[in-house]
């Protein structure tokens, strides 16, 4: 995504849906008009799933985590032109997660098409990494699920080893999504670039 | 695999090689002439797989379960050809696995190609049902390994989700075998069929 220089500027002058200096860390929730429950997405990219979600639960609170303001400004157009009152962006590094949720207030967490960090030496760098498993388990409440969809194998063999040996237990899974896709399942914008390219898309439900 | 009225006749007649009558049941290891590790293949098929494995681990012995006799005449054929010291062969169903073998008795189960059953009201049949994963876990010594290789993605993805009920540990896995084939990789005869047909081979080592 190109560099945009006004990129802070416009997020700041909609701050009623972008959280861009994590003024409701730790109290989140009253950044909300209604009290209900809370879903996350981690790596929220340009949001086309989060807000198509939003218009489907409107029983539910959504929060997108992007740490990039650039691609950050694309979810957000979305979420202002829908005027949705469920979904909330938030500017933060997953890495930062426990600093700005509180423990057992989140019921469900997103990943889609997370970076796969093909790399060894980058491992603790993938969002399925138990370092950042162990960040979900606590800000989720008990037995909440961890929803991942990516088309990227490597990275998708290390998450089903690194769930089942972090002790999650698998809810469902599917290895071709797109082969019998299921009504519900809502495409991400790299999952549309990667499917068209052939690629096959798996699919975890986990809980702890 | 058409019908052999001769097969029982034959089998018999390789008494050195196969059991047919289940005499070395509970006493497997007077069946070898070393005394080594033992793996065991359930539902061996045409024997390409155990057989090419016997041959390059001669410090390993092996025994073959096949419930067809028909079948089981072509794994007879390469182990006699082949005068393999290390396989036995059982004709046996896997569902009498415990009455068979002794607990802790084996060191390794492979799995190739399980008939998939995928009917719900067949489950129970699946090879990686959780009332096979007893019977493995049992006749297995601890913190010993199930390997598990198919084509069929509706088997793999129940058995991923039953071993990670089960509580095993998923120690490897490989979503694509054939797409950078590991040297170690032994093509079983189904391998070689759907393999060519275009479908993915999955593959799994899980431990208890
Ligand atoms: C490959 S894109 C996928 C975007 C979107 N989920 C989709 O499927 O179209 C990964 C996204 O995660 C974001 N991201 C990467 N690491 C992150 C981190 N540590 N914290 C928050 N977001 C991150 C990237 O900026 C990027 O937008
Ligand atoms: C689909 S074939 C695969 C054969 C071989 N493993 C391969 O990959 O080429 C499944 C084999 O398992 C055997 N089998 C099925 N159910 C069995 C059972 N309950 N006990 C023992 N063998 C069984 C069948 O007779 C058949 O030979």
């Amino acid at each position: 995504m190109r560099n945009k220089p006004w990129a802070i500027d416009y997020l700041e002058s909609n701050d009623q849906f972008v959280d861009v200096n994590n003024n409701y860390s730790k109290k989140i929730k009253e950044f909300f008009s209604k009290d209900q429950p809370l879903h996350i997405e981690v790596g929220t990219g340009m949001g086309n799933f989060i807000t198509t979600l939003a218009e489907n639960n409107p029983d539910i609170n959504y929060v997108g985590i992007e740490i990039d303001k650039n691609v950050m400004i694309r979810v957000t157009e979305k979420v202002v032109d829908l005027g949705l009152e469920n979904v909330r962006l938030v500017l933060l590094d997953a890495n930062k997660l426990m600093d700005y949720f509180n423990e057992n207030e989140v019921d469900k967490v997103y990943l889609n098409f997370s970076d796969p960090w093909p790399k060894n030496r980058h491992a603790k760098r993938r969002l399925t990494h138990s370092n950042f498993l162990s960040s979900y388990k606590q800000l989720l409440k008990e037995n909440s699920i961890v929803e991942f969809k990516t088309d990227n194998r490597g990275l998708f063999e290390f998450s089903l080893i690194s769930m089942n040996t972090y002790g999650m237990k698998f809810e469902n899974l599917n290895l071709d999504v797109h082969d019998d896709e299921p009504e519900t399942n809502i495409r991400t914008e790299y999952e549309e670039k990667f499917s068209q390219r052939g690629h096959k898309i798996y699919w975890i439900q986990a809980s702890f």
